[in-house]
């Protein structure tokens, strides 16, 4: 398992809260990694519209934006 | 504020790890409120295709099917 940024635990808590019965950890973690990468590909696009606004500070605004993309 | 499941601080540091600078309490609610949707719509796509494999358990590989959905 590589070093994972958002806790295992809350992502098996968002499963759960789907509906879901039982959760495999595996399961956990598998979400995990698709969350990470989706908020990975937003930020990082975040970051390129608060340089491109003269700004160095990621705002909810560039965030929105990124998600719109 | 809504109730987070994702901690904010995990959301926070994934959006520093994507190379921003600095990055407003706001921001950090924002993308997390997107992975939490993001999240739930595959963990409830997944719940259907174990139900469907008659699984009570979401397995990873439920998660991945519904990730490519």
């Amino acid at each position: 398992m590589t070093d994972k940024i958002l806790p295992l635990a809350a992502v098996d808590r968002l499963i759960r809260k789907s509906g879901a019965g039982r959760v495999s950890e595996d399961a956990a973690e598998a979400l995990c990694e698709v969350l990470e990468e989706h908020g990975m590909k937003i930020a990082q696009q975040a970051a390129v519209f608060s340089k491109h606004a003269n700004r160095k500070t990621i705002t909810a605004e560039d965030i929105k934006l990124a998600t719109k993309q």
